[in-house]
């Protein structure tokens, strides 16, 4: 059976003459990295556990995909380019099958993005992945939303502020109902929900393109209703969530039924659309900007002031069926952040 | 119960305004930092699982300290100051008292090395821990080994030079006894062995004392054997490791007998002493370096050019029995990098 040293040199190592601050790449103690000049980094890590995060069925190239874009999505809700990741993997067993399929799905997801793989650790033990990556964004971005604070990245979470849309990337949801169809025994991989669930698309040339035009943002990886509250308590600030204008997807509504697919999108997970504040005269300019990636921006309500004691998400639901709120939105985040009025 | 971002701020935040670099610490998409001008950054990661690399039932507070120890050891190997550490910790339940016990240790460690965490991931499955680390080294340091290429690092493991002096810090085998005691059930912590084990030292400031007179190097994880190999592979060179020179604790004589010592000292793991070549020249400052952290440096043999086909390490046993050699060392890594002579 091959070694930690040999498995990565055969699935792993790559060669980084080409990669950016790449001093030193896998192999000694430590990768060696250097930043570009006024350059700040985003590093964000992330674990994906079989059984918990992801079915330990799915293919493994998909695994390897899924593993990666949810550390790129961090990437991408800050606004960073994507530069270097360390991949820290643990087996039960060397599969070589599995991990040429594993390394596969990683790989192609990484070039496409232009992250290099500079580092890792191969342990034996439960089928667990961590990858940390590294992204750059420069030090002092000319920030169009608060000039009174120009030296902060845009797309952190507390720069909301009160009027500015709120505003979510493509449709998501999807991917949730891929999860559903997965566990119910759909194996084929032309349905949209299940490649949406096993190769989500991290936003990143999204995330560039709007972090000097949003005012705050984030990925949703665990439903609008949460993602949102996220933003509420960073900003200090409250959201008023439009039911009626959710982007639900025609091939989600086909899945999951018009209920169904508004609960998706708000409580659904595994999709990694990007939920974003700004004002409104920046809405058009942001549309624009994600014309080229063939990405759509819909308004899904207003950050407003708190009334009462703290931060929530009001859904309102003008047009929508009382009965569905009373119904279907019974697993709300901390109920203290959630309220339903009309 | 409570959640990830509850359990993150109960246990792991702490007050890192004073931390360098640090321009946003955890609780957004991703953690900002700048490296120092002039400054490039070391990263490692690794993980340690229950079970495999330590015992389920360690005291927590040992888990969090060895987790983290582990890490700072390769930056110690790479003559790095420890910046920002990222934590991402996979737990089967939510056990407060584990959990306080953990972050202490965890916290103890980084306090005393001035490393920050800045970001992490809490995750549910079986226990496992990957600590992604950060140092700072400068971009060129004066190479007084290696006049001709100023630009590059010291403790690389490719420096060594046909000639130099092979040195150990510390004395390195009583964490492998201090491992076995608790596997056949001690648990006296004043067991010197057993502390070895329970909470090591990584040699952060030795590395940064060496840096600057040692040619090549890194910790010792898995035994000098292996280890050595590993120099003596990236800089195309062989070593012949002097056996009556290891260094052998007397405790560890106490508790293993001296051919049971000198096995640790070859093969055992767990230990984290630094590993280096040297000219023989920089050995009394090196010696020196290190008085004031009562650190000791022994000389345990000499890299040479490759006779033959490949790098290998050479044992000699002037003044050791040949039984000893016989019987002991059955479990050297890959037969192509060692040989033992007479």
């Amino acid at each position: 059976m091959p070694g930690e040293f040999e498995l990565i040199a055969r699935y792993f190592q790559r060669d980084l003459s080409g990669a950016p601050g790449v001093l030193l790449g896998p192999g000694d103690d430590c990768a060696l990295l250097a930043a570009g000049d006024g350059m700040q980094l985003a590093i964000s890590v992330d674990t994906s556990v079989a059984g918990v995060h992801f079915p330990p069925d799915a293919p493994a190239s998909s695994i390897g995909h899924r593993a990666l874009a949810v550390n790129l999505s961090d990437l991408a809700a800050m606004g960073a380019t994507p530069r270097w990741a360390l991949l820290a993997l643990t087996l039960p067993e060397v599969d070589e099958d599995w991990l040429h399929g594993f390394a596969a799905g990683f790989h192609a997801l990484a070039e496409r993005h232009g992250i290099a793989l500079v580092g890792g650790d191969v342990t034996r033990g439960p089928l667990s992945i961590t990858i940390t990556v590294h992204g750059e964004l420069p030090l002092v971005l000319e920030d169009a939303v608060h000039p009174d604070s120009v030296s902060r990245p845009i797309l952190r979470r507390d720069g909301a502020r009160e009027g500015d849309l709120v505003v979510i990337t493509g449709a998501p949801g999807m991917a949730h109902a891929g999860l559903k169809a997965w566990q119910s025994g759909t194996r084929d991989v032309l349905d949209p929900c299940l490649a949406a669930y096993l190769r989500p698309e991290p936003r990143v040339e999204a995330g560039l393109a709007l972090r000097q035009l949003a005012s705050a943002g984030l990925d949703v990886s665990d439903g609008v209703m949460g993602d949102l509250a996220h933003i509420c308590r960073a900003s200090q600030l409250s959201a008023a969530l439009e039911l009626g204008e959710l982007p639900l997807a025609p091939e989600l509504m086909a899945a999951l039924g018009e209920q169904g697919a508004r609960e998706a999108v708000l409580n659904g997970g595994d999709d990694y659309e990007l939920l974003l504040t700004m004002p409104e005269e920046h809405l058009e300019s942001a549309i624009n900007a994600l014309r080229p990636l063939n990405l759509s921006l819909s308004v899904i309500g207003r950050m407003q002031a708190v009334e009462g004691s703290e931060p929530r998400v009001i859904l309102e639901q003008e047009g929508v069926e009382q009965a569905a709120a009373g119904r279907s939105w019974q697993h709300f985040p901390p109920a203290d952040a959630t309220e339903v009025s009309s």
